[in-house]
């Protein structure tokens, strides 16, 4: 592995596919910088990453909080040029709208949105005087269609995929490229498998054929190849499914 | 004009589209609750609708408060069966991305999309146990295109385009007629005229061909029009803009 | 009904939703010119019309044939002033691509398509030296998503969209209304009860309830709808759905 | 470079971007089918292709006949197992739909459009049978937007659109990824330039910013992305522009 002087910052490291994403891009040379919630639920995949040889930074973040999110982002940078951010911060929940609570939508969209735009404007403040730099966000099915019982969900998913746009058409002739990855299916990880099991049965779950979810490794490898497009072809949307999704 | 025991709420009832749709729901028989943040300023509205023969309530109303919302809506529908429930505020801004506060985003999308949820189902808790209703949302373009500048307007309005989805998908079929308008151009308002003005000078202003922006009173002739479909062919979205528009 | 001095040009005049528009717009006062293939099948639509006071010439048209349709147009513009010309032919076909023909593929776009582009254009051709005039086309599901089975039909509405949306784009200005009316929903016709039969069964059918299907009638209103926008509120184009739809 | 025994199809390898792409697929060691109205014109390309020690078979090919395609998608697919097939025919023309005569319309048609769906329905016959290979159609920003005077081409790029989307729909369970690239930008090639020089004159194309072009290179470099996707995270369209493009 060849090391770069360059830090990735991989905001929403969770047990799938922010994981996953640090593990690429830290098998790839990047220093990474690792925020979570709860940061000693990092330690697997600071292990992981350093039995491969490979450089990480595991934080607790909580990436509603405008000052957590700026020092994680300026920390990074102190460290090496932040070259990418990767804001990928779900927070999947389904109500009908008569039984989603304030609450709930408020705090859906502070964790899905809102912490989003604090990431990439965070980024782009580091990224634009040196006009050189990377910002991508993780979408859903829910970024494009708000389905029965995702107004919480797909209203936060909606509105970060709005600040991708701006900041892609804000940001892109100054170099920095911004985009938004649509998943449009299940992603491998216990939650899904636990919401197919609810919804399906132990049976259909024992049954999954291999071609009905993504796994984490396919999406940490859907960034890396916005990361290595050329300036001059750059995608501001890509969205990626199974062969096997019905869509 | 026959009257007809039912009401129209209108929350966001400004100078331009929402007193426009005041006045043609009034203007059609209906009871008109009409809702803004400073209800002083609404006594123009009610002077006009009541000299037509009309019958209007207005409210002092911040949108943001789920309380506020609630017993607005509660009021309009003890008085008579709430018939249509219109969400009309906007929190039209430009700011680049970096220029963004976090206090600005945060207020859009209290004032454009939160506010337009919390509306949206408490209207539609009052019209479910009938099984009839309307719920509107004013959109424009912005809850379209994440233009330079929109990074906190497009992601409110984006948002509560995906509330708009979700709640069709969900209450269409207990027959409520759940619509998102798109206002895809400039409205004939003060603000619109002063921004004009701004960007292209006072001769641009004065000179400014008829076909260049959209009457508010053409709105309310649109929300009209959604309220005629009949149920076997409703919209779930409209899009409206002046004949001479480009996009 | 009061006369008006004005045509309605409707290609495509079958028995169920170009009849309906037919009627409708005669019963407004419009003198019809309707087109089908096989004009001998008009005559029950002419009784109708007549019988209710309406004028309605009824023509034979191969609107793949440029000169029918050059002809047929003018036709109608000769007798009164051509106000609204509705292109309303499908060619609805559903094959595995493997199993689609080139002479189907071919087929089914000059029918849905290239018939359309030249009754667009030809209406184009007598409405702008006017500065008036309208023209709708009929859409469907298939005009927005390429579903499996449908890359015949499917390419030839995307088409027909495509010609709509430049049109809108050149003749609005010009003060000419075009827009695309999406139908994306199963018409209650005897073929879309045969297709539901066929893949459900005839138990289905008979318990067909009443919010599953668009009457035609719903069609001619929306038709009516768009007619009736103020010139600063066009809508380019329309989605209509039964409230019941799952979409 | 490590030879594989697999072929590449290129259908509309002109000098820009087919012929970079017939490059691409060479250096990586497939041999290269590749067909243009003019197979005399592919001599350049044949040369430079075999000295960088590629392999490449040059056909003049008409690909709105039926039996041309087939026989050359048969001929690449008896030499080595068909691994990709790419359809990249162009046909933009720009009239305002007054100005689009029926000839025009079908030959755009014929070119940008059926053609494609021929090229795509003979490529899925050879690899269906083997589960195996990969479809991909080049669009353009007329795939997405009738823009004015785009009646022909933006008809012919939607429909074949819908064409990529029906066959993906179809053809990914039974792994064969379909794919639509949107080149939402001018390509750097002579007629670009040209086109530009007569809009925006002499000085402007010799100022022309690095930005504003995208290389062919770029797009063939996009059409190898496509292909590493693993088939767990396919893209079934892909769009591309510069950095400082605006859109």
């Amino acid at each position: 592995m060849q090391k770069r002087n360059k830090t990735v910052a991989v905001i929403g490291a969770g047990d799938y596919i922010g994981g996953e994403i640090a593990k690429k891009f830290a098998a790839e040379g990047f220093t990474i910088f690792a925020g979570r919630r709860n940061g000693a639920k990092l330690e697997p995949l600071v292990a992981e990453v350093e039995a491969a040889g490979g450089e990480i930074h595991a934080r607790s973040l909580d990436a509603r909080k405008e000052e957590e999110i700026t020092s994680f982002l300026n920390d990074a940078d102190k460290h090496a040029p932040l070259e990418v951010c990767i804001f990928n911060i779900g927070a999947n929940v389904n109500f009908p709208i008569l039984d989603t609570t304030e609450r709930v939508f408020r705090k859906v969209w502070e964790m899905a949105c809102y912490s989003g735009f604090l990431a990439g404007r965070e980024a782009a403040r580091l990224m634009v005087p040196r006009g050189q730099g990377n910002i991508f966000f993780t979408g859903a099915t829910a970024s494009l269609r708000g389905g029965p019982g995702y107004a919480a969900f797909a209203s936060a998913k909606f509105g970060l995929r709005a600040v991708a746009q701006a900041a892609a058409r804000e940001l892109g002739p100054k170099n920095i490229h911004v985009a938004h990855l649509v998943i449009d299916s299940g992603v491998d990880t216990a939650w899904v498998r636990e919401r197919i099991k609810e919804r399906e049965g132990a049976d259909a779950l024992a049954k999954l054929p291999a071609d009905r979810l993504m796994r984490p490794q396919a999406v940490a490898e859907a960034y890396w190849s916005l990361y290595q497009q050329p300036r001059d072809a750059w995608s501001s949307e890509m969205e990626i499914r199974p062969f096997g999704e019905k869509w």
